[in-house]
């Protein structure tokens, strides 16, 4: 059984329930947050909960928990269910609005599922990928507004294609639930500065990738994107995933750069040293 | 007591329930829409449901019921909560979905809640807006997104004002709940054509307005709107109400004005013929 936490007590998933008032059902009006677990440890928890409360402030959210309330019922609820390697997403909604429109007194969720990260394979052949002109409402709020990304899934289907990644103007942004980066044709890495959303895998990327590499966070073209020697998605689920082609257009020899396989490296080594596990990725190349 | 109809039951409304893993919690995913009972008649009831099958159709939503079954379901609902003048909403989500992100068999609600709509007071006075840069994404689906119209609230409040008219680039669109029309000095009326949600009660009002004025549906820049010799907004459950005032600058003289005076009274007497009650807003001027 997979328990839910919901507001003030653990379900099943059958009675992990909300009204139908709710704001979030009402108007698609709430947050949430999503994490990693590795060997049942929370990673990067005190980021991602940051970024949840901000999220929650901006949107005028109450979350009817601490930080420090929610630490414990995350550690609960890994407790019960048992799952080491997960993701945990949090939720907070708009709440019961008596008016279907103006927030009130937020409702809570807490959810664990398993996770398996994107093995050696999936590494090497990486994702292709179009671009689609769109910026994302609010960017630097983490709300559970999917509409276009959920919408454009079925032009990706029809596409045989694996994401999508947002431009406008000439800038590009974000996927729709992960961030980008290249290694521009002199070995720079680079990633957007604007209109995203800011990523913990893209912060602890940029917190290290300058020990060996020269970095740029700054506004990037669709154009240089496809110039790229090497591009590649970050997010909790991915970690670092190449992008191997771009609207039909291969990058660098198609296939996962070595630059790539270095940050990689790093991100394991240095983040995930606890974890056993989290080496098989690269051992199995 | 009020009763909500929940996929295939009636039920209290703290007992009207749908699981936390429903995409419309998730990640925002659901459509919905919203017509008036006048003296416990559904007004408009085809083209509602049209409309909200259209944007289901749109979003790859599955409403899990026929729109004769709930024709049905309305029916009764009507019945058991006997309440005369009324909003109905229909929601579909994206339904309980395995991956919290690909669309499944669609959960349905009805719900339904007394509503009074804006008096004589009310229309004489009309409402005082901001303009704000912003398109809703796919504006012709009425989705559950409402992340920015709701943002703006906050602004709205602090700033004293009713309501926000969106625009981008030089054209206008629409309010976050609420379709826009004005009349220019030369006596037209006119609406935007594109970026909108095509508003049943705007539908209406173009249909018998080519009576007794000129028509235009075409772009309508920012400009031009605040130089219009009368402006209006119409939805639902607001039916015809004078926008008074936009970014500070006084509309006509500031008060409603007799064209749009006399399109609420078509309105009334072609639409809701069938209601006495309806006149009131015209009597008590």
């Amino acid at each position: 059984m997979r328990w839910i936490f919901v507001n003030n007590n653990f379900a099943e998933e059958a009675k992990a329930l909300l009204q139908t008032n709710d704001l979030a059902i009402q108007r698609g009006y709430a947050v949430f947050d999503y994490f990693r677990t590795v060997n049942n440890q929370p990673l990067f928890l005190n980021d991602y909960l940051d970024r949840f409360f901000n999220s929650a402030k901006e949107l005028s959210i109450t979350i009817p928990h601490t930080a420090q309330e929610i630490k414990e019922i995350i550690h609960q609820l890994i407790k019960k269910n048992d799952t080491p390697q997960s993701g945990i997403r949090m939720i907070a909604t708009g709440g019961y609005s008596p008016d279907s429109y103006t927030p009130v007194q937020g409702n809570f969720i807490l959810e664990q599922q398993p996770l398996l990260l994107p093995d050696a394979e999936k590494f090497e052949k990486g994702i292709r990928i179009m671009s689609y002109s769109y910026q994302r409402d609010l960017p630097a709020v983490k709300s559970i507004n999917y509409l276009m990304g959920i919408w454009l899934q079925k032009q990706l289907k029809e596409k045989g294609l694996d994401d999508v990644i947002y431009f406008q103007g000439s800038c590009i942004s974000e996927f729709p639930r992960a961030n980008i980066f290249m290694i521009t044709p002199d070995g720079t890495l680079a990633t957007p500065a604007r209109n995203i959303l800011a990523g913990i895998t893209r912060k602890k990327i940029l917190e290290f990738a300058g020990e060996t590499l020269p970095v740029q966070v700054r506004d990037i073209s669709l154009t240089e994107l496809k110039q790229a020697a090497e591009v590649f998605t970050t997010s909790t689920t991915r970690r670092i995933l190449p992008v191997t082609e771009i609207d039909g257009i291969p990058i660098g020899n198609g296939k996962a750069g070595p630059l790539t396989r270095q940050l990689l490296e790093q991100f394991i080594r240095q983040q995930e040293s606890f974890n056993e596990s989290a080496y098989t990725v690269l051992e199995n190349r």
